[in-house]
């Protein structure tokens, strides 16, 4: 059994992930996914780190980023760092499934394994005041800034995944299960652990 | 404690409601939201079965259904018979809320109730398929219909809710909880009142 979990920033879901995977036993893949391209493609893992669930920005803004110091990083076939991330974490997304149980956070996964089956699509989100003090509280960013980084943080995830897939993020068909974890994580991690299970048994005895 | 249920036509929502009303033995509220605001009018109940959750067509539209015989049930304030049913269905719905436990089924409840507390806000969706097979046995209607009648119904469900609220039908953080109804209809009731009785925890015990 395969879990995605797409999640709106500071809601919580990279938690209920981590949580559950432990629980479960299985491997978590979140930002490892980067370091797994990067190790892959012979990149190096900081310029994969600038565009992590980013919607295909241009050679001129990697180029204006600095990153491109050197020429080292030239895209291929005119392709952006995004897409070539995109490609490679496509890839590394389908062969993590294809070794076993995992639970794999954000980077369109709920999408790359939609064929597939044995996969339940998990998308978790909270009100933005919670949101907010998860951004202060988990991640220190400033009080004064946290609403903002919030805002910008989702609204670039939501570019990312519509750019990739043609979809919208965040909207209930596209998953099996979506939770406000404003009822407590690990109530969440058992929620999801309860939904996996039904959906292992065949259709007919459901 | 409240439970709106939103729901894609042959999703199995309206069946959960009713199973998961019938197992904490609290009314259920779907199609009775029109025979009591017909009551509450003095309005002939078919007039508002054809607007209900319907965005507001013109009094033209209302006319040339022929519900106008007589000009018995002229708007009041040029208000549409579709307003006058979501505003009737408002007043009925917060009337409910205020009586004690309830289940209630479309009609924006989850939008009408929202500065409440103690209310779940479900939403159940399910693969298209799944939906025309549902349309087929359960609602009777002919096969080589079913897949354009499931279609327009969320169309015209999804421009209701729009309409009404200034919000996305079946995005996913208007709701505490969605859910493919695939993982099976009971088990769907077993989730949603493991959620309701995790929300009744205080937000410090969850």
């Amino acid at each position: 059994m395969i879990i995605t979990i797409g999640r709106q920033y500071g809601s919580g879901g990279r938690e209920i992930g981590r949580r559950l995977a432990e629980k479960l036993g299985i491997p978590f893949y979140d930002k490892e996914l980067i370091e797994l391209a990067a190790k892959e493609s012979g990149m190096a893992q900081e310029v994969f780190e600038q565009v992590d669930e980013k919607a295909g920005s241009s050679l001129l803004y990697a180029l204006s980023t600095g990153s491109m110091a050197g020429g080292h990083f030239a895209p291929l076939n005119n392709l952006t760092f995004n897409d070539r991330l995109f490609l490679l974490q496509n890839q590394i997304i389908r062969d993590i499934a294809e070794k076993g149980p995992a639970v794999i956070v954000g980077r369109c996964a709920n999408y790359i394994l939609r064929e597939r089956g044995g996969v339940v699509n998990v998308f978790v989100h909270a009100g933005l005041q919670e949101r907010i003090a998860r951004a202060v509280s988990e991640y220190g960013h400033p009080e004064k800034d946290a609403a903002g980084i919030v805002q910008k943080i989702d609204k670039s995830r939501a570019n990312y995944y519509d750019h990739y897939t043609g979809e919208k993020w965040g909207v209930a068909k596209q998953y099996h299960l979506t939770l406000d974890s404003g009822v407590g994580l690990d109530n969440c991690v058992e929620l999801i652990e309860r939904y996996a299970e039904m959906s292992r048994k065949p259709v007919g005895e459901r």
